[in-house]
């Protein structure tokens, strides 16, 4: 990283605009490829540097709900222009801190700016508001209808917490924050131990834009702290109303379990563990079976298969047709290097969840040793039957990291039963050519149920960030599978509907105001329209 | 009732659209005004009731959900038409049941069916699906973007509980079972205890709908039993995916952690308790106070006061323009006779509850006594200040019938303070004159984040079905404040999206498919079209 940006690291969080440092234990980023420390150290929070970025959010609340659209819409595009004005000094300490490959990092601060402009366009568009009006009828019988109004307000101040694997798009100012922030909620973000510094700079981007709109400093703060300690009073903390996390199983479950046993109940918005399947039917197998299974590869080892999305499990009828994809995907793995992970503590645990998966299942292929970083990841493929599938509990399991199970089924009825008895996931694939559209039918009717998206012919990692998105899915792959965490309708898990009933006029919100003044579409009577 | 009616009560559960007897305990339907048992008995199913309902359920769910919308469109009108044609027999059961007077009850089969019409409209009209369409671009750089889809699917079979104060309109044939069959999910209903027969009655009509519209049997169950046993077998049974409850915080709650409890948590959707204050402002008051106090005591003893909306709470600055208020309510109060309740058990928690109340408050007025019913309510309207009001729980807490709380705040400060210190509540009410506008809004301001629907010179008893209702609010009255249990927008409680990314256009559901089949509002590329 530029030695400027370097200098301009302070080790501090940020509560309400101002740098605190921290009381307790000394963290820093690592280096994954050399396993060395970076500078500067920086400090857990405590219980006080929660109360106090709580009170702020709860003090900044009402002037940010009540901001106009316009001036919430400029202050995520300002989010936006900070971060990409950071330049290269922020894909380098990601980089530094996440191993990471450069390229990556800078498409995810493109993707990270352009979360942010979508939630603005969103706003504009203001259909997220749900305004509806259904006129008084004062003559109707046997009693007169009362004029009632309804739209859309923010629950309150949102607790988001950072995820490993995506140090800007899921992180300080990720998805999670950008959607609370689009729906009036101001953020508590904790910063994860994995990327502090990449943390620091995103947070100071965003709390500039804060004070260069005016809104009100609590908007935002940036904590640094032990999840089961500071992240749990944050979840706990009265003034939070709301909870966004990405990350594993056992930590989403525990934030669930924290926000559960609250006086007051909140959702959390927890996106946790999934295999992503991938079936693969007998006519595109025959077609191109070889090419599907190094495209399989590349989807597995991209990133280090550190990826929510990550095609950890395919499955097809055993057979002839199978045999290219297995040789291609078996050529591809072994011909793999090792790779860096986020940490040597994701790198540990891959090792563990590649040895459980060989305690029950066939060794197919495994990347080489060679030049191994720090934290290494050696891709993994195994195969097994059905039966063996569905006993085992460790074959089910995310293996967070370049994995993947091979399913050999019998037939499609078996594939189907198969796909019946998985858990829900984030992502089901099927590559289908067109002779395999009846099966692919039947496959689809199961998927349905079990998944957020569904795709053909490709592959789950990369999400695409837009008005259709869904990155989301059933338990366990979310705590709430009525929602998504990427594309426009994050917006709606951090509002709830309040309708006003004989309202004078001039105390209507304008999003309710006769005459349309925001110039929404609105249900009227039932109907939509921009009258 | 009718003798044919009487005749043609079975005393049977019904699952899957076969009468079934239960096996346990037998309950019969109490005349409220007497006290006495009404035949027939009927009996608590076990858990295998709730096995055989669940798997009906299950079995049903594929049909049902990819049944033409126009299908279930008209399964609702059907479900609505049978329940209007069983004509006074069920308005005669009902009152026998629950002792609601016959008009109300005329009323709420009006409702009942209404609101399942309502969704019919709902189903039709179509932008509940949320269909959004972000159109492939092969040409962008530096990646093509593919071609992403997004609808609903249902969440999957629904448990329904009814409630003891509607016996029609959120019990059998209820909003929850409506807005869960109008989302494409079989429902599966625990009856209530106080009003058996009704509920039998209304289980047939669906049971008699289902059949004639050529869906599943299995699409509805109705099943009897004790609610901490056949109830929590139901709601932990696996192929449960939603719960629907009204009545009280600790039924609703117990709900709650069962449902948490579970291997896959399911989301519960419980109405549970609000004491719905109603704000006095000063011009309000010195205009027409006295009618006010009669209008308010009205409200409060609609129904003997066993309304969710029911008004409990008063909340005025005290002082002169205070004082007509108070005597023309303690008058009403006063001159206020005996009414029964639904059953014996309500009318007891009534008496402690006012018991309560008279332990650490100032006593205003209380009804007379009267020829009580079996199951009695006496008004009962209290007084306190408000310091002593936020330090009581017992003065905050919702007492089920006609009991109120006034609380004099010495000024407009305390007044929000006081309602700034207010749990969750599903109404609020404000009356103002046009020289209250002021103070008005700002008590507005917080009433927002406080009540799910707020009324302006009204009283909050009577919930008008549309598209714009909010029946709902922060936790405690609800335990998830995001949706409605009355109009349109209840549908979405029972629905998820889905997105399809670059699905072949044969399998592609008709809600997303090119040309725009269903005639749907759809997001293209994020802009609301028919197109």
């Amino acid at each position: 990283m530029t030695s400027t940006a370097m200098l301009s690291l302070t080790g501090q969080m940020l509560i309400a605009g101002q740098p605190v440092r921290g009381t307790g234990k000394d963290i820093r980023g690592i280096d994954p490829q050399s396993g060395k420390p970076l500078e500067p150290a920086y400090r857990y929070g405590d219980r006080s540097h929660v109360e106090d970025a709580c009170a702020a959010a709860a003090e900044a609340f009402p002037a940010y709900r009540s901001a106009p659209i316009e001036t919430r819409a400029r202050f995520l595009e300002t989010i936006a222009g900070n971060l990409e004005s950071i330049g290269d000094a922020l894909v380098d300490r990601a980089h530094s801190e996440t191993g990471l490959p450069r390229p990556r990092l800078t498409g995810e601060v493109g993707r990270t700016a352009g979360q942010l402009r979508l939630f603005a366009a969103v706003l504009r568009e203001g259909s997220w508001n749900q305004a509806r009006i259904d006129p008084a009828q004062p003559d109707r019988t046997p009693l007169p209808r009362p004029d009632i109004r309804q739209r859309s307000v923010p629950l309150g101040p949102v607790a988001v917490f950072g995820a490993s694997n995506f140090p800007l798009a899921f992180s300080v100012a990720g998805g999670d924050t950008a959607s609370a922030l689009a729906a009036g909620c101001p953020v508590v973000v904790k910063a994860h131990d994995a990327h502090p510094g990449t943390s620091e700079l995103v947070g100071r981007a965003i709390a500039d834009a804060v004070a260069a709109c005016g809104l009100p400093a609590g908007t935002f703060s940036l904590l640094y702290g032990f999840g089961p300690e500071l992240g749990t009073d944050l979840v706990t903390d009265p003034r939070i109303k709301a909870v966004g996390f990405t990350g594993s199983r056992a930590g989403g479950m525990a934030l669930v379990a924290a926000a559960a046993g609250r006086p007051e109940p909140i959702p959390v918005y927890a996106e946790m563990s999934a295999v992503n399947p991938v079936f693969l039917l007998g006519g595109a197998l025959a077609s191109h079976g070889g090419d599907l299974g190094r495209a399989f590869v590349g989807s597995l080892t991209l990133g280090s298969g550190q990826f929510c999305t990550n095609p950890g499990l395919v499955i097809a009828v055993d057979g002839p047709e199978l045999d290219s994809f297995v040789a291609a995907a078996a050529e591809a793995v072994a011909a793999s290097t090792p790779t860096v992970m986020l940490t040597p503590g994701i790198a540990d645990s891959f090792r563990d969840g590649v040895a459980a998966l060989e305690d029950e299942a066939v060794l197919i292929a495994r990347g080489s040793e060679g030049d191994a970083p720090a934290a290494p990841c050696r891709a993994a493929l195994f195969a097994t039957d059905a039966s063996t599938f569905l006993a085992s509990k460790a074959l089910q399991a995310e293996v967070f990291g370049a994995a993947g199970v091979l399913v050999r089924c019998s037939d499609a009825a078996e594939m189907r039963q198969l796909a019946n008895g998985l858990e829900g996931q984030l992502t089901a694939t099927i590559h289908a050519d067109e002779s395999d559209h009846g099966p692919a039918g039947e496959l689809l009717d199961v998927l349905e149920l079990k998944a957020g998206r569904i795709l053909f012919n490709g592959w789950p990692t990369g999400v695409e960030v837009g008005h259709a998105m869904v990155h989301g899915g059933p338990f366990p792959s979310t705590s709430d599978s009525r929602t998504t965490s990427v594309g426009a309708r994050a917006i709606e898990r951090f509002l709830r509907p309040v309708c006003y009933q004989d309202a004078p006029k001039t105390l209507l919100p304008s999003a309710i105001a006769d005459g349309n003044p925001d110039a929404l579409w609105r249900h009227v009577d039932g109907q939509l329209t921009k009258d």
